[in-house]
């Protein structure tokens, strides 16, 4: 089995020494690694190891690295199967690009999913997603226990240019990690018409977030964010065109970074490892 | 001699052909044009010419042009000489990064412009202003009439990281544009602390603003922005040392079209030719 | 109509004032206006116009232009129909990203084309084509009577990651310009496998190029590169994928470019307003 | 102390254990840790970890490590002292901009080095250098037998625009790590005179590389490499101007990695952590 550990904890001496030497016990190698401290002294400890080993039993692994390790070292921490690929469903309105480019993406291997299926308030993505295999549900604004019962299942929801809020208790009862894309470079813009307010602006660069969904409107942990130049010569129609690519590769890297298990929350920021 | 005409008028048909073919009968050879409509039907017109003529006697070329076709097609135009440097004024505190750029950047020939002065709230940077042959006044904040008294007869005041705030009688007094470095991407992170905001907020990428100044604090026509990309590995601090190569970069760059005459202030946003 | 008017000439005076006195004498309003010039003494100089014009008589206004200023001033020059989309033809092998970026970008508007087929040396793209309602050809190689028998008519022909070579004869026969993307930043790694030739060279930032084709493989007026980065952790399979996106960008607005033309050819180099 | 740890070797399993577990069990504190392998299987494994121990004792630890650790593992490895900054030569010749710009960041505290001198085949840096506190030297080209005596004792030599070429002869003789800057993006346009061959050839983008100094001319590991976009309007002269930018920049990146021991060099690429 190929396994992900992703670690939380406070910083202290020994976690590195702790968590290698109980994954070469268990006969794991280590692949990648990757840490982070906010502060050696006092700080928060972040890792990230990839690793291959010869046992499929995640269960004992689990359970024995809590025992050995988790508690004495008080961590948060996750053992992913890096071979079981995520389930991700995936919403959008009226604007395909995004959708588009994850669905190809998908074919072409790049993302480590399953994508169960589509849902838009529009019906209009039907035959172009029914061409990659994938069922497509047209579920009308406002309809939430639907939207809820489909999503049942799913590791991991994508507002693919979702335009419509989610409520507070529908992300209450998903629980499930949600990843939007926001045609802007937040903080700047939030919320409706971003395009059009950084043409009044008169910005000379436009950007894209993708973010994890909080209950409060684009204020979730960034997960990715890039830019794209423009001038007085783009209004906010070309704006739209030129964010295009740019919310679409932002939306997929951060997409792939999920389902690779890169990324961790802490507060309202991330690790991206 | 070499000269520039910069027009903004309301759009309609003919413009360049009454500009050009002005220029032509008076012996100018046009070097480079460049126009922006913001709409054909209605909208706003932007124009600026390089170009150069055997005489030098700009006023009456400015005299004629206002006669032939400057009051006929509704034009506010600015005609100025190529040749004659721009006198420009620099503030600083006790940040140095931009100013020892723009001191560089003038002595290898790159900012047309003469730098009769620097002054600052601090008295640090005076051996090194001085060894580039420029005088350094130190005028503790908050002293604005001694300010305003060095500003007078500069064309161009930049603001080098000088973090202190001008009243707006100070700025109504000087009547002389104004060009700031803000450290941050606005119209995020206005105000004070750019980079400890943004470190707060999980950006993924921070950014600089060069822009005019007005009244209303970092609210100013925008010139010139950049950005460069920061992970969870960068604090304020770090985020302060990446974010001075963005700054000093950004500034050079709106301080140079300013004093090419690139920049048409329309509303509160800028055309850069 | 819409018109656009690119003009290449030897630089002298008075040439903005000829053409602009002409359009506005044939009753033109001219919408959008670039020029450039290598060297106002003695140089070379490019323009480019964008009007409209009550007229539709294109052949007329042609011909009035050739006899008042295109022949007393030495001019090359090209005069299309901005509403007449022009016929652009994609060539394609195996990789698919480039194709069905264009086929995406085109039915969202934002290509000005027509596309009137899909020729490839593989026969494995059909149903994706043919789902955008395009007409798809099998084509296997080498057939180039059959390829020029497709292409004849075409306005454009695009390699969108077409992998085999097309002979001077081919080239010689067709005389339509051609638009190559070649998948690294030219003139380095020119021909086969240029990934793993950047990742044997252990490079930092990997390109592409959107280049015309001409006889000299990889060689010809390059219109657009752009760039993304790498480290020592991306391999040639990783450079790919991260390639990929690099290349559909880079065609695709070298693509657009040519297509508003906006590109002027001048030896082996390119102007793009 | 705070203490550095680099190492090659063959990839196998349990190296981060056995390395992890030597530090936590002579007392470190591991503060980062990267590591890279170019395939878990028969691949080549790198690593560096950061970290902080109570005893000064630098040869004792390393003694310990070779006997514990590193023999067993058929490593390269390399053991320096965070705290002892590396003596860094600079050679310029006509061009300051590097020169400055290195000069600058280390006042500012950004390079972790002692700058015992910079040396020149011109005179004419004297005064600015001097105003940094640095000696300087002028030898006067071709004098490497002197140069030679200036630079023993240093731990790095950094060309900064130096545009003689070192004998083999030298470079054998010196043995000591030398980063040049080479402005253009390598392996394009090795070599003389790049930024006029980048025009000629009409690229878009131009670039500055950063890489250790071999025998063959401009052939060395990449450290560090960067772009900047131009167009036709950018003849070789204006390229200068903005290529300069990219250098210092690629330049300062590349010198920073090098002074905190971020580089290991495997065959001619390198690993940048």
């Amino acid at each position: 089995m190929n396994g992900r550990l992703l670690i939380t904890c406070p910083d202290r001496h020994g976690i590195v020494a702790a968590v290698a030497g109980f994954l070469a016990s268990a006969g794991a190698n280590i692949v990648t690694s990757d840490q982070h401290s906010t502060d050696p002294e006092g700080g928060e400890f972040f890792m990230r190891m990839e690793f291959t080993l010869a046992s499929d039993d995640f269960a004992a692994l689990g359970h024995a690295f809590a025992q050995q390790v988790g508690e004495r070292l008080d961590m948060s921490w996750r053992l992913t199967d890096a071979d079981a690929p995520k389930r991700m469903a995936l919403l959008v309105s009226r604007e395909d690009h995004c959708l588009l480019d994850l669905l190809w993406r998908h074919r072409r291997g790049e993302l480590p999913a399953d994508i169960p299926l589509v849902a838009s308030n529009h019906p209009d993505h039907r035959s172009d997603v029914e061409a990659f295999g994938v069922e497509y549900h047209h579920v009308p604004h406002p309809n939430e226990p639907e939207l809820l019962e489909l999503l049942r299942g799913a590791d991991l929801v994508v507002l693919a240019r979702y335009m419509r809020i989610l409520s507070g208790d529908f992300l209450a009862q998903l629980r499930t990690p949600i990843i939007n894309i926001h045609h802007s470079f937040l903080p700047a813009f939030a919320g409706a018409d971003p395009y059009r307010r950084a043409a009044e602006r008169g910005v000379k660069i436009i950007g894209a977030t993708a973010h994890y969904v909080t209950e409060e409107l684009d204020a979730g942990p960034i997960i990715e964010q890039d830019v794209a130049r423009v001038s007085h010569r783009e209004g906010p129609e070309a704006m739209v065109r030129i964010g295009r690519d740019v919310e679409r590769s932002v939306l997929a890297r951060a997409v792939k970074w999920h389902l690779e298990d890169r990324v961790i929350v802490h507060g309202n920021r991330t690790v991206v490892f």
